[in-house]
């Protein structure tokens, strides 16, 4: 079902990070400076290029740059591969979801439902 | 657009590696215990259990004992949460993967188009 894609490996690990995953969803509103992608960050400078070096090497961003100012944009295809790496499982989450919310309403059914009817005593045969 | 999401460093660090991977392949066709997910992968028991633990730090395993084997299942709200936090650059990915199809087409066309017709020259002036 799922081939082994070695881009995975460096896309995931990418994606492990808050700060990465920040400056994604920064730069999917729209391509940035360096300096305009590190603001909203309480770390250097240095430590924002870091990132952004981590995001080049599993193909999430591209740079160009404009005299001395680099410029970075969002790169479709790697997201794209991890997302459709994800979607081989929809349908088992989607089943294994429905199985616990069938589960979880039974049993509140149950807890909910009046007292269930005593079955009658099987009549003594008569001897 | 995108919350932070704290379970996600784990997830994605879990989806970092090829054999983490293949042991969530092999679990979305069914449960198995450590022996049988062992079975295709070159490497001790021990290691795969490492795997596997942090597989289940991530939310992405959970397991249970029968007697002394180990069983494990592929657990779904982990899988869904990152494939939830990926689609949300579906958008994104899919106007980017659009311009560049448009792009490529162009080109194409210029290409493959005949010489394109010169100018006339215009006119002199009667003097």
């Amino acid at each position: 079902m799922v081939k082994y894609r070695p881009g995975l490996d460096s896309t995931f690990a990418a994606l492990a990070d808050p700060t990465r995953r920040a400056i994604l969803t920064a730069l999917s509103r729209g391509e940035g400076s360096v300096g305009e992608l590190a603001r909203p960050h309480q770390m250097s400078l240095p430590a924002v290029m870091k990132h952004l070096r981590v995001l080049e090497q599993a193909g999430l961003v591209s740079h160009w740059k404009t005299g001395r100012v680099r410029h970075c944009r969002l790169a479709a295809p790697a997201l794209k591969e991890a997302a459709d790496w994800l979607s081989n499982y929809r349908l088992f989450w989607e089943n294994q979801l429905a199985s616990l919310d069938r589960f979880l309403k039974e049993e509140q059914d149950k807890e909910t439902s009046p007292c269930p009817k005593r079955k009658p005593h099987p009549r003594r045969r008569s001897r």
